[in-house]
């Protein structure tokens, strides 16, 4: 079929906590063979919490690969069959202490669709109360509030670097009218 | 320091074409120890190109993680040292045939900070001329032109799941005031 690459062998070469690593061949539509090497991961969750003042919360974390603390919004992985929505809502709760009564499904990103089989579903957040943060153990972050209007600035001048972040301040900056 | 997390140890697990693994132990700011698997990759760069009526061209192509076709906004990763700006233009001629007299920066996003160290830089291309479209051997794509206010509801309705492409998308649109 026109663009389809079909498999032909797949070898598990590494198995972590995070991810999965396959090196498969594939079938192009010339006949060919390829090579794909897939990162398997089960998915993951992220939720834009929007005050009644239409403030943000996100929280500043020490993100290892790039040796530097970022800006995001809550969010978390997603254990293998975890419902995304219920996920995103524990996320929210233990890293900001907030619970919401509105959440709205702001669909699904595939952040590197090319090798890595991971989805990052978003969520809007609204109607928030304060309850408890309670963090994982060996978890390490610092939660800030800041205007969507500034969030919005933070994307658009470079300060916000990470995609689903980038991503949900805009779709929700749409949605809201700002 | 508050948030860091020092390497311990380092070793590579696998290393491919696209990328590396590397199984890191890390110390936390609380002095216990903990995992950090990492995929390196030498970055991306992905580019919307808009025309004087505001359509943009996008690429149909097979994902294979996800065994299906997505749509996209052109783009490809760079060689270790490589110019993401010169990578762009060379992606956006051989995957639409295009040339542009307008390249603006939209700034970096980090796909999948927790665990990957690429790098995806973002350009608006404008003024463009049509050349010629030359495929890599063993590239299938189709392109496709799109209104960009057709866009914009293909990201909020969920059409389009590449996290790169729906951002661009939205930041394009602000820019432009779409």
């Amino acid at each position: 079929m026109h663009l389809e690459e079909k498999q032909l062998s797949s070898e598990v070469k590494y198995e972590g906590p995070i991810f999965t690593i396959t090196h498969d061949t594939v079938q192009l539509e010339n006949g060919k063979s390829s090579i794909r090497d897939v990162l398997l991961h089960n998915g993951g969750v992220c939720v834009i919490p929007v005050t009644d003042d239409n403030e943000i919360y996100m929280v500043k974390q020490f993100r290892y690969p790039f040796r530097t603390v970022t800006v995001e919004v809550p969010a978390g992985k997603l254990e293998k069959g975890e419902d995304h929505g219920e996920c995103g809502k524990r996320e929210l709760l233990e890293e900001t202490g907030c619970v919401c009564s509105e959440y709205t499904y702001l669909g699904e990103m595939y952040p590197t669709p090319a090798y890595n089989s991971e989805i990052t579903h978003m969520y809007l957040a609204r109607g928030l109360k304060f309850e408890k943060q309670s963090l994982d153990e060996g978890e390490f972050l610092d939660v800030i509030k800041v205007p969507l209007t500034e969030a919005i600035e933070m994307v658009m001048n470079g300060e916000i670097k990470d995609g689903k972040t980038q991503l949900v301040i805009l779709k929700a900056a749409r949605i809201l009218g700002i």
